[in-house]
Order: structure tokens, then C-alpha cells, then sequence
């Protein structure tokens, strides 16, 4: 198992702890409830989410209990019975998870995932699930962002140095891998997921050489066909790029490629252009163009419309920590409770607009039409489609729920997938949204329709509550 | 020794491992260097930064080597010879360290941590260390601001669920505590670092209760001398606050204390207000006020203007992934090169301002005078004060090193310093800087100053490359 999932009892917030010794003392340990792990809204006004985190939260729940260890800090911290510390440390997460598939694309107020278990459990793991699930989908969501705004050119992840903290640069070598970049830096993400690893050397190493072409020289005989000779050190147009292309026609000869050029401060889009035409000229059209410094899906986005030919984008801080929006504002809350005999439903009335939640145990049916996603209901779990609330329903159009069952019983019910097909899934989903949600600005919002069962019984307790 | 810092061998980018074998197979293995790092910009604006993560670092560095599956990993990715394979497996960081002192007030274009070694080790960490010493740095000082903006109220972080990673958590609540933090919601935080743990209640724990007021009672059983009452689920300053105040009285009769109650929502300094009145009014003066929801060292600065009588601020979001600039850029560079017989100095010239680096192995002295910190002086490793460069320097003025030797040759020089011990340098530290170097707006820039002989080394360099 991986170090980070390890050992998770504890990754929690003291609050959660002091709740469930205060439902254990009111003799409610065995009330069971319903929460649901949405956010309510995308990062940057996007038109879409990848979600992200499931497979490892199914992880760690599966696998989390208290150790000795554990149960001796909590007692030091003098807020904990004896009989519940001994609760504790035989406690084992023994509920229900229903979550989308790991990539799945989403959208605000869906439920990406459910916990059904006693009101304990459910307490136990809220933290560690939205740490989680939140960062993983924002880093996955940010990743898919660059990697469309990029296409055809491709995206490569190197923020591991200004990530926050080695977890931090190691979820999101991972999440950016699986929403479509090619590769990481992080030769920690390499080894652990398997993701291809990419890098040839830093201005270091051209300065710790007397010249730039000894530098280029020495990491050619090396490399021979691994090379991109990073040209900027000292001058990019001027002697990075022609020893760049000297050194390549030498490797030419010996029947070697140059995989690249590099380039790392200046106006990229200019550059990039500049190095391309004397590539060619040079006969290297197969040497690629690979472009860094603080690059995201906005300068991206420019670099194409000025029709740079930047081959490879290497992304770094504004990807590993999600730079203009660092953090997904997802939440966990209580849809229903079961007290002795019955389900009870339950929603929070908030007089902040979008802040109510929706109650009940629910499903996701995710409408296609032609491959293409034409909508989503949002409807009560025991719901089946049509629902007549989209007008795309009548035409051949093909309903999905998104919610699997995915732990029964404190057991996993499938193995996770394999990263690789994670990775297909989310080429797949993002392909089947249509262009207008996919782009950058003012993206077209989604269709999520509610169904007028789900509207009604939300309506009935709305009645009932105010 | 923390999960987070085993096994950081792999904690790297691929070019410095590529770099590595290119210094190796060029015969450059006895190559020495010095590094430096540092940033060129305090996060926000701000007019200082903490240093944090100094002691981690240590501990990897003198910790570290590739296991035989890191090194059967990287025989798979086919880009390193079995000789150079068979070195790495023998590798250990045998390099010095200075570095200024866990928790030291630093400024920009300060070095706050070197590494002198061998050309191939100082590749190998840099990955590692900057990744450790940026998110920590980052943290403490975003923790620092907002302990400052707070004081004489107080701050507990409350970040985990929105962090970014497990770990993202773990670190953010190690360095806000280590920068003038009470404590953390964190269990794993209290658990690891021995950091005082707090947290009551949330709304699921009144919703899953028919009354608010049965929901109080219930905790106010369970934790009578430890219950603080979030009373914002329905109606703040209606039932909110008189269940509250009904509570907290019948505690009271039977010789219980309530802690205090928590506002969640709204006009967070109308609301404090109403409630500090309430509270008074019914002889509960004792009985803090905690305010939580989005809060910064800006909104605090707000509440304090508008003197919202807040005693604890819960802070999340913003603190743990230091929102407004999730990322510090500190940058490791080269400033000595030594290639078989003398040290030669390095600098990176660049026509960006700003971006040129300075030459040479040096030392940072802090110059105080009546306990508060006047100025630095930045000075090449074997000078001494006095600098003749601070006028304040001939009155009484007393100068202090900052760098220490930290690692000789691959051995910790000192024991890591206790957590709380850091703590106090910081407060120390903090105090020390005066007033006009902490304010959030337009903060007056501290002074440092170069040596004489430092700048003058300098020009020397730039006449000779540029």
C-alpha cells in the first residue's frame, strides 16, 4: 500500500472524534446516516471537474483502524473515555460506499460520493476523504484544463519543487497523469504509479562547464538519444541555439537524434518561432520545441493563438499547487438518517443562496446522445429513467448512472483500476463533453436537471422544515 | 523518523539524476560546489518571511540512499548505464550544510540554507530540499501574518479537509503552530508533533439531533468542562445563541465551565458583537467567542478594525494552502565551483532585474541594537563585522551570524530543536523585527546591505563574463 495511505486512523479533525464519543454516550451507536461528498462549484468558473481520489479513499477505508499507538495519544489528550478509547480500538469502517468511477467527469451539487454507515463511521472518515478527494480532483481538473488547452501539443508535469509538501507534488504528478499529461518530473511519481518521467539538465549544468558547448557536448555523449539541450542560459537566439543545432547535426551523423530544445525565460511564443525556422532550415524538423516558466492554461492558450510551435509544454507550479484557485471547496453532508426503524431524509435550508443541500440518497444518470453527454438528472436512488426532464430524452438517448457501489460492508467491492485506464477513461469523458463546456472562458454550464420525484420530495420537506 | 522524510531518494526530478550521470561520466565525480538557497520575493508582499523546514531537511539529507528497488526502478526507465547504477546504490549525502536556524526571520536574496559537496550530491537534493523548505517557508510565514494581524486574539488552524494531500495537512499545521498558531484541528498533527489539538462540534451533529437544544445538551453532557457550542445551524443570534446561553447557565449551577461558542456564518464581527453583549448580560463573560469561515490575516485585520470582540479565530482554507500565493519560489543556485584545485566563484547574469544571482560561499549578520533587529548584512563567509555599511553599526550595535553548520561531512551536526523551542525563536524573532516591517500593507523593506568586499567581488565577476 502506498505510505500515504497508510496508517490513516488519525487523519482526521479532533471534532470528529469528540462527535462520535458524543453519539457513543447518547447511546447512538447504532443510528446509521447518509452523506454525500459534492462541491459547489468548479475552479476558475470552469465548465467541468475531473473527479479525482475515489480509488485511494476506497483505500484507505477499507484499511484504516486505531493502534495502540493511537489509543495511548488519545488518552494523553484527556478528552476520551476509557470504554470508548476501547470502542475505538476495535473500530473497523463497516459501511457502504457509492462513488463515480474514478475521472469521471462532474459537475457542482452532483454527489461524487456516498458514505451509508452508523452516524460513527461516517464521522470518522469525513476529513480524510474530502483531503483527499478535494485535492486530487482539483489538481485532475487543472491538469485536463492545460492538457485541452495544449492539444495536439502535449503537457508534461514538473512542479514537484514548489508543491506543497512531497504528497503534494507526488497526487499531483498522479492527477495530472491521469487527466492526460505525458509525464512527470517526479521520479518518486515514476517509481510508485509508473508514470513516464521526463528531464535532461538545468542551468547548472551549463554552468558548471566553461562553455555552453562543452556542456551541450558532455550530456550529448551521455544521452545521445536523449537529449534537449536547454538554450537559454546565456543567449537563446545567439550562441544557445546554434550550438544547440551544431551539436545535433553532430549526433546526426554518428546516427543519433536530438529529441529537443529548450527554452526557459523570454517571450516563448517569438522564440519558439525563431528556434523552429532555423531548426528547419537546419534540416531538424524532428527536433522538438519544449517550453517552460510559469506557463498554465491561460498562456497556453495564447501561445496557440499566436500559432507558436511549441511542441511540449512543461508545467510546474501553476499545475502542482492549482496557483489561481489552490484548494476545491468540496463538502460531506448528512442526506438522510435512520434512527431505530426508518429512513428519515435530511437537508440543510441555508438563507445563502446555493447553500441549501438536496435530500435523500440519490443517483447521477448521465444522459448521451451520439456519444456526445447531452445532460444529467439528478434523481432519488430508487429512481429509473425516462424522467421527461430533458428534451433529448425521447431520441435514442442513453442513460448511465454514475454511482457504483464500491465498498459494501466495510469490503471493496472491485479492484481499483489501473492508472492507464483511469487515464483512457478521462480522454474519453472529456471528449464526450461538448466543446462549449470544455472551453476556458465562460464555458456553457452543463444541464443538471433534478427529477420531479427528487424536486417534489424536496419541496415536501422544505414545507416541513421552514 | 516521519513517514514523510524515509525514503527520499526518489524525491528528485529526472534531469537532476540525468545531470548525475553526466557529471559521472564525464569524470567530474570529485567536482565540488556550493549551492544556495533562496527566494527573491517574500509571499503577499509581506515585509518578512519564516524559515521552515531547515530541520527536515537535515534529517533526509542525512538519512537518504536508493534502496535496491529504487535502483531496479530506474534500470526499467532505460536512461542510466549499470556502472553509474552500481554508484548510486552506494551513495550517501556526504556534503556540508550551514543554514540559518529553524524558525529565523529571513528577507529576499538571503541564503537561508547551502549546501557545499560534491557536484553530484548537490544535484541530488535539490529537488527535495526546495520542495521541503518553499511549502514550510510558505506556511509559516502566511501563519505568522495572520498570528500578528490576530494578537491578542489567537489562532488555531482548522486547514486539513482543503489541504493540499495528507501530508499538505500534516505540514501546514506543524509550520502554523512553529509561527504563533494555538493549535490544530489536525489528530495526526497532535499525534506526530505533540501539537495541542481543539475542535468541538459541526452542524451534522445538530442536525442529526429533533432540537438544537437536545444537541447541546447531549455534548454539553459528554464533554461538560470541554464543550464549545457552534449555534449557527438555524438561527445565530435566535435560538443559536439563547440555547447556548440556557446550557452554558445549567453547566454552570452543577460547577461546569462552557468554553466558549463558535460562529460559522454571516456578519462574523455584527454577530460577535451581539453575542459578547448577550453573553455579559447573562454572567457568562468567560465564555469565548470563536469565529471560523473563509478567514484571513485580511478579515482579521477587518474584525480588529471594527473591534469584533472574536477571541480564537479558526482559520482553514487560507492558511493551509496559503491561498492568495499557494507557492513560495525559492530557487537553488550555484555560487562556487571547485574543479581540482581552487574554488572559483559562479554567478547567473541576467538581463531579467532582479534575476542575477551574487557569487560565493557567504554569511548573513544580523545586526540588533536595544533587542530589535536593525538591518543585515550580507558578507562573504570569512569576513567579520564590523561592515561600515549600517549607521547604526558603531552604537552599541551587535552583530550575529546567522548560517550554521548544520551538517559536517553527511553527519547532523546538532540535534533537531523541540517544536516548542522553535516556537519561542519565532515569537522571538518576530518580536524583534520592528513594527513597520510587519504590517500587511505597503510593509518599509528591511534593510540588507551588502559588504563592501561582497559587492565588490561581484563587480569584479560581472566585469570578467559580462
Amino acid at each position: 500500500m502506498d505510505p500515504e495511505l497508510a496508517d490513516a486512523a488519525l487523519r482526521t479533525d479532533v471534532y470528529e472524534l469528540t462527535m462520535m464519543q458524543g453519539f457513543w454516550a447518547s447511546g447512538r451507536s447504532s443510528d446509521a446516516a447518509s452523506y454525500e461528498l459534492f462541491f459547489r462549484r468548479t475552479p476558475e468558473h470552469g465548465g467541468y471537474a475531473v473527479a479525482a481520489g475515489i480509488d485511494d479513499v476506497v483505500t484507505m477505508l477499507t484499511s484504516m483502524s486505531f493502534s495502540g499507538e493511537h489509543i495511548e495519544y488519545l488518552r494523553s489528550i484527556r478528552l476520551f473515555r476509557e470504554d470508548f478509547l476501547s470502542y475505538l480500538s476495535k473500530l473497523r469502517f463497516q459501511g457502504d460506499v457509492r462513488a463515480v468511477p474514478e475521472g469521471t467527469v462532474v459537475f457542482p451539487n452532483q454527489p461524487i460520493l456516498e458514505v451509508t454507515g452508523s452516524l460513527l463511521e461516517a464521522q470518522w472518515v469525513e476529513t480524510l476523504l474530502l483531503n483527499c478527494v478535494n485535492f486530487q480532483t482539483l489538481i485532475a481538473t487543472k491538469a485536463s484544463r492545460m492538457v485541452e488547452a495544449a492539444k495536439p501539443s502535449t503537457v508534461v508535469e514538473f512542479g514537484l519543487r514548489r508543491a506543497q509538501g512531497p504528497n503534494g507534488g507526488l497526487w499531483a504528478s498522479k492527477a495530472s497523469y491521469l487527466a492526460g499529461c505525458v509525464g512527470t518530473s517526479n521520479v518518486e511519481a515514476g517509481y510508485r504509479f509508473g508514470i513516464p518521467v521526463f528531464g535532461t539538465h538545468a542551468h547548472s549544468w551549463i554552468m558548471s562547464f566553461p562553455t555552453e558547448r562543452e556542456a551541450f557536448d558532455a550530456y550529448a555523449k551521455t544521452f545521445p538519444d536523449q537529449s534537449t539541450f536547454l538554450i537559454d542560459t546565456y543567449d537563446t537566439l545567439g550562441q544557445g541555439l546554434s550550438n544547440a543545432i551544431a551539436v545535433s547535426k553532430e549526433l546526426a551523423r554518428k546516427g543519433h537524434q536530438t529529441r529537443g530544445i529548450r527554452l526557459d525565460s523570454g517571450d516563448l511564443a517569438a522564440l519558439s518561432k525563431a528556434c523552429r525556422a532555423e531548426l528547419d532550415r537546419a534540416g531538424l524538423s524532428d527536433v522538438k520545441i519544449v517550453a517552460s516558466s510559469d506557463i498554465d492554461e491561460y498562456s497556453i492558450t495564447e501561445f496557440k493563438r499566436q500559432s507558436a510551435p511549441i511542441d511540449i509544454y512543461g508545467v510546474g507550479t501553476r499545475l502542482a499547487t492549482a496557483y489561481q484557485e489552490p484548494a476545491l471547496g468540496g463538502v460531506y453532508k448528512m442526506t438522510a438518517l435512520y434512527q431505530g426503524t426508518d429512513w428519515e431524509p435530511k437537508m440543510k435550508i441555508s438563507s445563502t443562496p446555493g447553500k441549501s443541500t438536496l435530500p435523500g440518497r440519490k443517483q447521477i444518470w448521465r444522459a448521451r446522445r451520439e456519444g456526445q453527454f447531452v445532460g444529467d438528472v439528478l434523481a432519488l436512488a430508487q429512481e429509473n429513467p425516462p424522467f421527461d426532464v430533458l428534451e433529448e430524452e425521447r431520441n435514442g438517448t442513453e442513460f448511465e448512472p454514475l454511482l457504483k457501489d464500491t465498498i459494501a460492508k466495510g469490503e471493496r467491492v472491485e479492484e481499483p483500476t489501473a492508472i492507464e485506464a483511469v487515464r483512457d477513461r478521462v480522454a474519453d469523458q472529456v471528449a464526450s463533453l461538448p466543446k462549449e463546456h470544455r472551453r476556458l472562458a465562460d464555458p456553457t454550464p452543463y444541464r443538471v436537471e433534478l427529477s420531479h420525484r427528487l424536486k417534489a420530495y424536496r419541496d415536501e420537506l422544505f414545507e416541513k422544515l421552514a
